[in-house]
């Protein structure tokens, strides 16, 4: 992402005058200014400006085609698969629209909710189709008024497939996609992105391939941005299709539609639906290797990227758009193979940003959601006025409450009962808790053998900038400073830093060390102790789950931990410390230990009375090393707390 | 002033609640945050406030009595004394009210116009004096209205003077500041803070010492937050008058006039205006030596500093405000040796920040106005809503336009005639132009044996900073790159750096390199070529006078190029590169060689048209090291530049 930043400020020095043309202060006066600086430029611009801004550039990029889940389960693992797949750099997703699944509803198998989920909590761009045949007006303004209130930009318009066998045009409904074109034209201006479906052998009901080319070219006319074509098997088919439709005058971006080959069954069943013909070499290869679905796919991924290659190669292609099945192997393969899938995605902020319009300018965020960003834009999602630059101008706009522990998108992966293999299925005392955080650290199996590889206040494994504290962090778990989130301190690494790099390149990125953690008040009065001799370098929030609260901090400024310095830039600070925001955090984190971690126990349990006691009565600590350029203290005062205690 | 910020730290976390009270999540939801970081304590409290805060922390302080000047000139050399006193760190000045003079008038030399300009361009804590008698009650209401707009916060509340010999009480008029402080009260709610004269032997019209003071609880009581001592001549005579006025249950701050005497003519002068009687003691030592000036403000000294050390040591005074008479050395001597002028006041931000209440949240300025703040002021006078953190919103408003360029507070504080001496009576081509910037830059007098100790765009000498780099600057100066800003780059000095630190202490100062200069054509279009070479490390504007502009930064965006990192605070930026107001600055810096150099030569003149040429052929270029922690390339930039011409 951030090479096209990079691309687009040279660009734009390139149109420099030179003497020549005049851009004096007369001109600029009207100009309005940013107020936040644009790290990245492609959460500014519309999806067909993206598009448009690659091809110039000369790059190649890919996008990815999903179907809904069926279940809350599958729900479960298909936005984890986003988060994965996201990580690749694909230029946009789409999610299918499945009539039959009630697509426009909150249920968390629509894909309505499905494309909402991608966008804000995974931060893709994304496309929603929209089929139209056999629905009435209001309902599809209904869909798009709600497609627009959720933050999606973009749709897809199909026709969609007739409900019988005898379908009929009805007079004023929605017949074709060219209806719905010119409906989301007429209702919502040009506020959506629209995509529409090209069929490079013709749609199987048109009358002649000529005819559909026509259809097509209606559809562009009546306001679609770009096409994205049905499967084909040759990429001949394709280069064809696209000279043809260049010649009756469609200009816009015609992105080829790849359908890695994954399994016979698949295969079988995608083209009676599309009604394809599989070519006969394709049919030789396959028919013999039939039950052998790793030699399959073996051939697919070989088949689609040889077909990529030629298409890239022909000049006229820029972008391949896969049709994933919802899985991630094939695909992944055949982008790595051809070189697309960004193996280190540079981050243009140290955490996962939104891809919600309203959040397109929000560049700060309190340290605390750092493992739960889903929970964060949860727990924010009405805000209107978004923290730029700092928040707010002068009152926060209040969190919501998080009751929600089992939606969908921010459930854990694992189920109860590896969650319990992990978490341990009987707890002897606050130590065996004290074990499972050490084990999680460590990476080491727990007393049962198994790897503890998530906890209730991360879903994921120690983030590899964690594990460069990881000897300290086991040290001091074992010993009952419980730690949830922490950061080194850094000088000015560059901000290509593989572990702690983000934002364009050519700057330089700097922390202060951050620890969080939970602990007994046995502790916190030690630590207090041992604060009082750390207090102009160490800034301290303690609090328990009642509230009562412990700081040095001035009075609600926030602290900042993490920031940037970049060529011809403002400073961009993306991580505080927050001393309003930790108390909304403090009753997040303080409810994990019961909606996560106690609740796997029988009620009145002793395990589950335990993590109780534990809830009820520690505290939640955070630290801040304000001396950044000298070696993190954060050690020092817990190890002098220990000494204190003993 | 940073002190004070620490110690209100330092408060504010002593007040934690060591788990006691609590401040949890309830309670704070509805607080309000701060919408910019507040360095300075001092920047947002009432003068009260400070009054309070200083005497709770045991700081001594003091103020400083100035009357209106009688010529434009005299303003002129006031305002520059402001500048140069209130670097020693007054609580706060106050300026006479002269009701001969027009006091609240828009002359130059009015009262009010002196204390607008001790606020908005000075930075100081201005207390206005304001007399009622013989006034109406419309004129007082219009004064006070005024100096509300004007952003003066203060009044002190006198009757003045009744004009003639047999003056009588008015019904309903203003006969004693008792009814002014009520008219205050009345009219501006609490807006003001009001301060009362107290008279220490008793007001010499008054019936009586006890009902002197009677009439001075009155006026307390009417709404006045502190006082202000006529001047006494023995510490007893204060010290008695406070007991009294405790006695009489006025415990609101009383602050001593102290007068250092300064010489035998103004000592007689003040006695006959104040009806004070001079200890005889006093008298015979000044009648033997009243013709010897030096002599008698050495003894003045001497006594004022034994004075006022026996006032702060009763532990009664905290703060000692001086009668100036408007002259400098006695006051700062005094100060001096009682050991409060502050020899090295630390810097809230890198500039001279502004005492008008809309501008306390300002924290960042265009690096352009750097040495011209006061025209940054005024140019910005009309702006609402402040630059807090980044521009505003979206769009910045416009900068005012700099026609004035005689404004006394704008004026260069030496004569044509000096500045004919500095910048040459004759020129003779660009060379002597060149000539002239070296010279400033090397502090050696030029070809006529004179020093140049000013430049159109700076009216002080070489500031301690850019000394560092004064070898490189004489060598491009000589060569006719003409600069006229710059500052070296910094990779985190401590905030308490004598020479760039700013800020709170246990903070890091770090800068980006700068450079601004005008230079020919021919220079810039070398320069120009060379700059390709550091295309992703150096950004620049080039603009000539009719605004043609030649820039390689990302789209309007600011370049942070001085920023700070403090304990428990947000990133602060205070100076910025900033594309649009760079080309408001263009008018300016252009402007000046019109209005402040060629119009010292006659029309068709040849020094004139060598101005006027550089003036319309000339470029203002200014340059950015993005790299802060490498060593300045830009002096290489023009050599390679200087290397490329020859």
């Amino acid at each position: 992402m951030v090479n096209e930043t990079q691309h687009t400020c040279s660009a734009s020095s390139s149109s420099r005058s030179d003497g020549g043309s005049s851009s004096g202060s007369e001109s600029s006066k009207d100009n309005s200014r940013c107020s936040t600086p644009v790290l990245d430029a492609d959460r500014h611009e519309r999806l067909r400006e993206k598009m448009r801004r690659r091809q110039d550039a000369g790059d190649k990029w890919f996008s990815l085609e999903f179907f809904p889940p069926r279940t809350a389960n599958a729900a479960v693992n298909l936005i984890s698969r986003f988060d994965r797949m996201g990580a690749g750099g694909p230029l946009f997703i789409d999610v299918t629209w499945h009539p039959a699944g009630d697509p426009g509803s909150d249920k968390e198998t629509s894909s309505m909710i499905i494309a909402n989920t991608a966008v804000n909590y995974c931060g893709l761009e994304t496309i929603l189709h929209m089929t139209c045949c056999n629905q009435t007006k209001d309902d599809i303004t209904g869909h798009l008024q709600k497609a627009k209130r959720l933050g999606l930009k973009n749709i897809m318009a199909l026709r969609g497939d007739p409900a019988g066998e005898e379908w009929e045009e009805e007079v004023d409904g929605f017949n074709y996609a060219v209806d719905l074109v010119k409906h989301i034209r007429n209702e919502f201006d040009d506020y959506f992105d629209i995509c529409v479906a090209g069929y490079p052998k013709g749609h199987p009901e048109a009358e002649s391939y000529e005819a559909d080319l026509k259809h097509l070219k209606e559809k562009v006319f009546a306001g679609a941005d770009f096409i994205i074509t049905q499967l084909f098997f040759q990429p001949e088919t394709f280069l064809k299709f696209m000279k043809d439709c260049q010649a009756i005058g469609i200009t816009c971006p015609i992105i080829p539609g790849i359908f890695p080959i994954q399994g016979y069954h698949s295969l079988r069943q995608l083209v009676k639906l599309s009604k394809l013909e599989v070519p006969q070499e394709i049919k030789d290869v396959i028919e013999p290797i039939k039950d052998n679905d790793a030699a399959i796919r073996n051939y697919g991924v070989e088949l689609a990227v040889s077909m990529c290659q030629e298409l890239l190669d022909s000049g006229m292609v820029h972008g391949l758009h896969f049709y994933t099945l919802n899985r991630e192997v094939a695909t992944t393969e055949v982008l790595k193979r051809l070189g697309i899938w960004k193996e280190d995605p540079r981050r243009p902020l140290p955490w996962a940003v939104s891809a919600h319009p309203k959040r397109r300018v929000e560049d700060v965020r309190p340290i605390f959601w750092a493992s739960r960003p889903k929970s964060y834009i949860y727990r924010t999602q009405e805000w209107d006025d978004f923290p730029n630059g700092r928040w707010g101008n002068s009152s926060s706009p209040a969190f919501g409450e998080l009751k929600d522990y089992y939606l969908f998108y921010l459930k854990s992966k694992s189920p109860r009962e590896e969650l319990l293999k992990m978490w341990g299925e009987e707890l002897t005392g606050e130590e065996s808790v004290f074990e499972v955080f050490t084990c999680y650290i460590t990476g080491e199996p727990n007393r049962n053998g198994y790897k503890v590889t998530c906890m209730p206040w991360n879903d994921d494994p120690l983030a590899t900038e964690t594990n460069l504290l990881k000897d300290q962090l086991e040290k001091v778990n074992r010993r009952g400073i419980l730690t949830i989130n922490s950061q080194p301190n850094i000088n000015g690494k560059p901000s290509t830093d593989p572990i702690v790099g983000w934002g364009p390149s050519g700057g330089y990125v700097f922390q202060k060390a951050y620890l969080e953690f939970f602990t007994s008040s046995e502790i916190v009065t030690a630590l207090l102790k041992v604060l009082k001799k750390y207090e102009l370098r160490v800034n301290y929030h303690i609090v328990n789950v009642k509230g009562q609260n412990i700081t040095n901090a001035p009075d609600l400024q926030p602290n900042a931990v993490t920031w940037g310095i970049f060529p011809g830039r403002e400073i961009i600070q993306p991580t505080v410390v927050d001393p309003v925001s930790f108390l909304y955090w403090k009753d997040e984190a303080f409810a994990l230990w019961i909606e996560q971690w106690a609740k796997l126990y029988e009620e009145e349990s002793p395990s589950r009375m335990i993590i109780q006691y534990i809830h009820d009565n520690y505290y939640l600590v955070n630290l801040v090393d304000n001396d950044f350029p000298l070696e993190n203290c954060l050690w020092q005062v817990v190890e002098d707390t220990f000494e204190l205690l003993n």
